[in-house]
Formats: structure tokens, C-alpha cells, sequence
């Protein structure tokens, strides 16, 4: 297959390398930017770099806009316009529906297909693509009434060749997903920030309470120029998102005000499976098990923490660490799935002499 | 000096063992159970274990309620009954002003002085207890116009010998902080948690998005009796924030939908701006830097990144891990202060043979 990517960053670079090893694909690429289109090419993502957008979709059979969210309904309108019947054009941004709305006017839309793969968020840049960023991960598909069977049938192949698991889903489902598994956080993070800024006044820093606050900002603020693309990408869907989670926290601020402990502790428990539910049925081995370590001199004990656990064959599926106000001690939380795990783990970081908890997730 | 702590778990505990270890006190302690106060003996956090509380605060110069919150105002008020004149009553609840105004309207209520230590949040149980739980942290007191400064001093003196950095805060204040900054997230990681659940419904789980969802909701649901009880000695404080917090979601919602990019971005960086004031004035060595570190096999690469650092002399300040969809694969966030450590570090990791990207909080 011949393909063309349009912006050849992480994600562009990425599906270059895929196509090209995984899926023997033919890759030209272009970028406006000429130093990182040279380097995509340097890094092997790339059979040839094109001077034009026009020459590098020039008898691809499939065109792979990987620009920001921003840039994109230029960028895919230009991509119909300069290809034909044959050719199938998808992008990668992280909102759909407006772009899908955006090319559903055109008579030649149906030769449009959204896409967006859940994959590079933590890093970005042509140096950090490689051929296996998409193995194994999610890669939506937005096609509408009017898209062709054909195309699709190759888009999602080509997806999957990448090492990707294609699923088909309406762009309004789609934003709505995202933006309260991705970009609500960020919201929400954004205004607990301020709330914190504005009651603790301009020369105050924050006591060292638990690390609540510190993972629940921890988005706060991420990249603005992307972000503010992103969100103004999705706004209505997720203004609309933003809403309703107003409406939530009323709800519970009436609950709390009740003081009615039952309620409190039943809704506590809820949430506690309900997130368990939401995260970790994916995940072998079990439900999720906190370990909960108090150390001293936190760089040497993590790695040697982490090493008896390595070693024993225990996989850490997540971590959180919790400095002590000093700096030189402080506490790990490690999270393994299932119980029989955990308590393994637990027995091999106690014998390294440090004091555990294993709890259960909601405890 | 004679103190009697009342409750002798995690924090009990460890008043016992710093009081008798770093500040040469006689301390007696009772807890209502047997197996934890004979433990608490044997582990050398009292001098003695008392059978009942009355025989436990005869003759204290101080006495510390370490009960949990919901059981505070009546230990509180038994230890008060039992002691007299001489005698400064103090706790460590999370929460404040109901128990500071349920005292004040006794008689004796000047030898109430309210206490909370900043410590110890990360694990519980006597096993756990240690002397220098409070090294470095920031006890809060809350002493009224009514306190006895004769008691203050005393019991100020022996917060700062067990290690703590003792502070007067008004009740109210300490409250409506620990609304914000500790209670609050718990709160939003619940109302976020439902509302990812009843958007995805009951067969589906959450798709392979960005750490941002598991970060924001990891409290969700914590140890449901404790934070009943946090949630309902601070209702007051925590609905009205909650409330707060859901108009600025509205506002925020307001600018979404604007689609004003250029507000949006201002708004973005100010977030990040703020979260770096308001997290990391206290941290040396400079402003946190995020290394974003792409691997594969993440057990045994933690621990050789987290070695390779620590021998290099370098504090890792905060890490997440960042599973990719196959669990094989992933990407590690690791903060450390300052550009000079962070470029030090990203180099170490990069010999390491892994893709490193150096990003400032907020890009």
C-alpha cells in the first residue's frame, strides 16, 4: 500500500515507521516544518519526504493527517482536495465531531474517516516515534452514514496492520467519552488550582497535606497552545460535560451537609468499586492491590523496591510516591493486581525491612 | 514532662515513641483496644498502659486525643472531666471548628487547644508508628481568644520536641484550607468516578486514555468510614467549597464555549503558573521538571532508572508510571527540582538507552 502522512511528529513519525516495518507499506511524508521532515526521514519513517502536500498524497491510496487539532480541517480539506476517488483520508486528532461535521459538507466526504489512536500522550516529537507506539492500543474510527465501505474496510485494516485495535464509534459518542475521561480532568485540575490560588493568597504556599491534591492537579495547566486547541476542539460537548459535573458537586455538597454518615459512607463505597469497575477489568491478575510503604532515603529504595519485585516476577501497575515534608523520607504506594500478588509483595518488601500496608482499592 | 495520649494507633503511637525517645517525656496511654495497647507497650511508644482513661491522664501536664474524628468530642470532653487545672487537652483530628466550638461553650474550655499533625496520612496501624513521623511536618493548633497561654506554650513546646513545626491557625481557616486542598479532591474524584460510570454504562470499561483520568480519581472512594467521618466533621466547610468549586466549573464552562483560544491558553498558563507556585516554593534545588521517559518491561527499568539516578546523587521528587494498552510497554514521569538536575537526570536516563523528553510543569 501506498500511503501519505501530513505532519510527521511523534504520531506522524510513528505510523511512518509502523507502516513502513509492520505493514510494508510505502510512506512519503510532508511537513511544513523542513528539519523535522528531514529528520523523519533520517529516522527511516519515511520512504521520501515531499516538497508539497500535493506530491506527497500524489497516488497514495490512504492520506494520514497528523497535525494538532487545530490545523486539522484545513489540513484534511486540502488532502480531498488534492486526491481522488480512490483515496481514503483520516487524521488523528483527539476531537471529532467538529471535523466530521466540518467535512460532511463537502460532496466528497464520504471519502473522510476520522480516526484518533490512544497512544503518545507522554511524549511528543519525531525522536520519540517508533514502529510500536500503536501496538496493542485502541484506534478509533469515526465513519458516518455516508462513508465508504471500501474505504473504511481499508482504513481499518491499515489501523490494525499498524498493531492497533480498530473499533468504529459515532464522533458525538467519541467527544463525549473523551471529554470526561481526558479533558474534564484537565478542566477540573485548572479550577482547583485557581480555588486553591485565590483562598490561600498570593504569598502562601501550600501546607504538605496528603498527596490528594498533587495527583488531582497534577494536569493543571498542560500544555496551553495544545490544550487550548483541544478544548476549543470539543467546547460545546465538553462545556456541556463541565455542566453536568457542576450540577454533581451540588448534588453532593447537599449530601454532605445532610451529615447523614450512612449516605456518605455508601456513596463513598460506591465510588470506590465504581472506579475500580471503570479502571481495572482490563487488568491480569485481578483487582488492584495498594501497597502502602513508609521508607527513608526514597531514590535507593525505590529502585530497590522495585527490583525484589522484578525479580520475583510482580509486576507495579502503578505508583505514587508521597514525600515526607523533610524530603528524606516519606511513603510508596504501589499498586499490584490481585490479592495473591500483593500479599507476595508485600512479604518481599517487608523483608527489605520496610513497614507495609496492603490495602484493597477504597480502603 | 507527663503527657497520656489517648489512642494509640499511628499517630498515638508515634507521639508515644517521639515524646519518650526525642523529648524524654513519661507517657501513659489508653485505647479502648486492648490488643493495639499492649502493642504499643511492647513497642516502646509508652511507658505505661493504662486500664481506663481516667487512670491514664492522672497527673499529665498534657493530654493528645488521637481518636478518630467522629470520636473525638466525646474523648475530648472525658479527658477534660477527668483532668483539671493544670492539665492542656489537645487532639489531632483533620478537622477543626465543630470540635473547637462544641468546647468552647464548657467551662473549662481554655484547656482546650485543638491540634492537627500533617503526617502520617500514607499508612495507619501501631505497626507503623514511628518517632520521626513528625520530623519537619507542620503541626496546626488552634488555640481561641478563650486558651490559657500558659497551655498554649506548653503544648506548643511539645509539638516542636517531637520534631513538628508547630502554627496557629483559627479553626475556620484551618477548616476551609483543608476543604480545599485535602477534602475537595476526594470529592471530585468521587462525582468524576460517577459520572464516567453512568456515561460508559454498565459493560464497558474505561478506554486506554492518558493518565489524566486515573491521576484525578485515584482518592475516589478512600477508607469509606474514615472519610464519612472527615466529610462529616467538615460539612459545613466542604459544601460550601463544593459549591464554590461548581460555580467557577460553570465559569470555566462560560470560556469553553467561547472558543476563545487566546483566553483559553492565558487561562491554561495561569493554571500551570499557579500550581507551580502553590506546590513547589518549598522544594530545593528549584522549580520540578518532568522527565518523560519512554520504556518497555517496566518492573525491572524502574528500578535501573530510579538506581542510575540515586547513584548520581539525584532525588527523584514525584513519578508516575504510564501503562501502555499492552501492559508491556508505558511511559515513566519522573519530577526532579531544577533544570540542572533535570538535564543531569535526562542525560543518565538517554545512556540508559530510553527516549527522554525534559518538559517544565505546564507543557
Amino acid at each position: 500500500m501506498r500511503i501519505a502522512v501530513l505532519g510527521v511528529g511523534l504520531i506522524g513519525g510513528s505510523i511512518g515507521l509502523a507502516a513502513r516495518r509492520r505493514a510494508g507499506a510505502r510512506v512519503t511524508g510532508y511537513d511544513p516544518d523542513r528539519a523535522t521532515l528531514e529528520r523523519a526521514l533520517e529516522l527511516g519513517a519515511l520512504d521520501a519526504a515531499a516538497g508539497s502536500l500535493a506530491e506527497a498524497v500524489a497516488g497514495a491510496e490512504a492520506v494520514i493527517c497528523a497535525a494538532p487539532v487545530g490545523a486539522l480541517p484545513e489540513l484534511v480539506a486540502s488532502a480531498l482536495d488534492a486526491t481522488g476517488e480512490g483515496t481514503v483520508v483520516s487524521d488523528v486528532g483527539s476531537t471529532k465531531r467538529a471535523l466530521v461535521e466540518a467535512v460532511a459538507e463537502r460532496p466528497d466526504g464520504e471519502r473522510f474517516i476520522g480516526g484518533h489512536p490512544l497512544a503518545g500522550a507522554e511524549t511528543s516529537g519525531v525522536e520519540n516515534a517508533r514502529a510500536e507506539l500503536f501496538e496493542g492500543a485502541r484506534w478509533y474510527l469515526t465513519p458516518t452514514g455516508r462513508s465508504s465501505g471500501i474505504l473504511y474496510d481499508r482504513l481499518q485494516r491499515l489501523v490494525a496492520a499498524l498493531g492497533a485495535r480498530p473499533q468504529a464509534i459515532p464522533a458525538d459518542a467519541h467527544d463525549r467519552m473523551m471529554a470526561t475521561v481526558s479533558h474534564l480532568p484537565h478542566v477540573i485540575a485548572n479550577v482547583l488550582v485557581e480555588r486553591a490560588g485565590t483562598m490561600l493568597g498570593a504569598d502562601d504556599r501550600l501546607p504538605e497535606v496528603g498527596p490528594s491534591f498533587r495527583d488531582s492537579t497534577r494536569v493543571a495547566g498542560s500544555n496551553p497552545a495544545i490544550w487550548a486547541d483541544i478544548f476549543a476542539a470539543n467546547r460545546e460537548v465538553l462545556a456541556a460535560e463541565a455542566e453536568g459535573l457542576a450540577d454533581r458537586l451540588r448534588e453532593a455538597a447537599r449530601l454532605l451537609r445532610s451529615g447523614d454518615r450512612d449516605a456518605i459512607r455508601a456513596w463513598q463505597s460506591a465510588a470506590a468499586s465504581e472506579r475500580r469497575r471503570l479502571l481495572e477489568r482490563g487488568v491480569a491478575g485481578g483487582e488492584l492491590r495498594q501497597l502502602r510503604i513508609s521508607v527513608e532515603n526514597r531514590p535507593g529504595t525505590v529502585a530497590e523496591i522495585a527490583l525484589a519485585l522484578g525479580r520475583a516476577g510482580l509486576n507495579i501497575e502503578d505508583m505514587a510516591l508521597h514525600p515526607a515534608p523533610d524530603m528524606r523520607t516519606g511513603a510508596i504506594s504501589i499498586w499490584v493486581a490481585g490479592p495473591g500478588d500483593a500479599e507476595r509483595a508485600a512479604a518481599i518488601v517487608r523483608g527489605l525491612g520496610h513497614a507495609v500496608a496492603v490495602v484493597a482499592a477504597g480502603e
